[in-house]
């Protein structure tokens, strides 16, 4: 039996790749071997797992079990072609709309996928966030739309947009002190990709293809987490109170209202869990709320995220696992 | 007959008080004589006009024409006690919801005041900002509903809030690369102060109490300029190109759009203009539009409105003015 124990993590010299090797130490995720994939320019360069050193070798997945996929879609693309045999976890985007990929949050759809599932997506990460904040709202009172405006962190564009944001990166738009419309294109419905994709992703996890979903990503100086001011309505008349307690009640999710206190960044920094804040109703509509929400798109909307679905897969492997997902 | 030439600016030393010499500086209001005030600590400092240097003195308002009252609302409130005879613009929050007190933005409803008009309110900034960009659009299509996310700058806070950006003053959340929810009080409603003041100053300006108006406001770690992304609809179906076109041909508003660049604080700071980027309609609802509006804060959010207000007075004064507005 595959008990997905011998590991790859390609692309783990980024922020992603990173974050799987101290997600997988910190999970005690059981792991025989480990291999890690980079771009050219890392040959022979080293990355350290539970105390140990790796060298960084050519491509070669003989004999891996599960692949986690973090090196962009262009690569996930190429490599899906080559390696259909493969127990993959994609990270990038690739993948992430196509109807025969299921597209998993595993609090949320982790239901939808069996042991013949065998290439899994992790949704983009404000997707991800987003919808652990809402999913416990939608169960009580079923979503009708979303109207959402990010503050994404300079992490989230990788170490080049960090770079940016310290000024070592040439950039046509100055980033310290400043703030800017997300750096992906703008396509003809008026909506940026990552506006598209965040959009795409929700209506397929959630199954509903029709929803309304209305995004403004914009990148903030922020070095890591993701906020998200969002308004949402819903079929049912909402109750500030019995909102919160869902909220709270829903594992990965926490309250963060302490008075006149809410979440920030820096709270949700290195965090697993989501930070809803601010929850208070529409003034003219007794069917829609407004929430503030933050988490760490590394973790949750990222690294974290795919290492519960690999725990995920080991438990509908039958596989026992001293994991905690 | 009183030709508003003679000057008092209440808080002088304040960011608001400078920016307000540099806009009088600029625009050639006529200046017979000009005073400044700060607080008991700035006595006997000084300030610059026109090249020349002016000590900050004891409050004496007399043969004084015009005040402008910059040093906050509880100042604002006993000023209204003691000189109830002066031509004041109010700059503080005091009395911007009172029905008795016009609250003007010179493009929209400069036509509401006239001679008999003394104390007059300028509105809050964000308020200022969002209305000069909706207004074209509410023209054409009349206003349903408003949602509203802010990206604050510092500035906006005055010198204190500066002084937190940069680590010089005490705080208990870290505003370096950090970012939090508006530091006004939460209210019963649920709303913070600052959520609360834009929602009924939009409302009163454009005489719509009933205007559904949701904002969340979060202040962001930039020096100058407001950012704020907004959805909004309304009662008639809207186009695009017809939107863009409203915007471009509204003075004091421009629309920043030049294939993926859209405009940044950086872009509107020390700018008179209030830019509008990515203007798109919501892909579910023919009657909704999705907004980027950026601008100063500091000028047409605070000191130009209220220069502009001036020089609409003198004009309502039947004064021969060799101002711009």
């Amino acid at each position: 039996m595959n008990s997905l124990r011998r590991i790859g993590i390609v692309g783990v010299t980024g922020l992603v790749g990173q974050e799987l090797l101290k997600v997988l130490e910190k999970r005690n995720y059981p792991v025989d071997e480990i291999r890690g994939f980079a771009s050219q320019k890392s040959l022979g360069t080293s990355f350290q797992f539970r105390g140990k050193s790796y060298k960084i070798g050519e491509n070669n997945f003989d004999n891996l079990d599960l692949i986690f996929l973090c090196a962009g879609s262009e690569y996930s693309r190429k490599f899906r072609d080559e390696h259909k045999d493969k127990i993959v976890i994609d990270l990038s985007s690739a993948f992430r709309e196509d109807p025969q990929i299921p597209l998993i949050i595993p609090e949320i759809n982790g239901g939808s996928i069996d042991s013949t599932s065998r290439w899994i997506a992790s949704p983009n990460c404000v997707a991800t966030l987003m919808l652990m904040a809402l999913y416990p709202l939608h169960r009580l009172y079923t979503l009708k739309s979303i109207i959402g405006s990010t503050y994404q962190s300079a992490s989230g564009g990788g170490r080049k947009m960090l770079q940016r944001l310290f000024g070592k990166e040439e950039s046509s738009i100055p980033y310290n002190l400043n703030l800017f419309s997300h750096d992906s294109s703008v396509l003809p419905n008026g909506f940026n990709a990552e506006e598209n994709k965040i959009s795409s992703e929700i209506q397929k996890i959630l199954q509903m293809p029709e929803l309304a979903v209305c995004m403004t990503c914009i990148r903030v100086p922020v070095l890591r987490a993701h906020s998200i001011s969002l308004h949402i309505s819903f079929e049912k008349e909402v109750c500030v109170k019995e909102s919160k307690q869902a909220v709270a009640n829903f594992k990965g999710v926490e309250l963060f209202e302490f008075e006149d206190r809410f979440a920030t960044p820096y709270d949700a920094t290195e965090k697993d869990t989501v930070f809803v804040s601010r929850v208070r109703r529409d003034l003219h509509s007794n069917r829609s709320l407004l929430l503030w929400v933050v988490g760490d798109q590394l973790l949750k909307g990222a690294a974290l995220n795919a290492v519960q679905i690999a725990e995920l897969l080991r438990s509908i492997h039958g596989i026992h696992s001293t994991s905690r997902c």
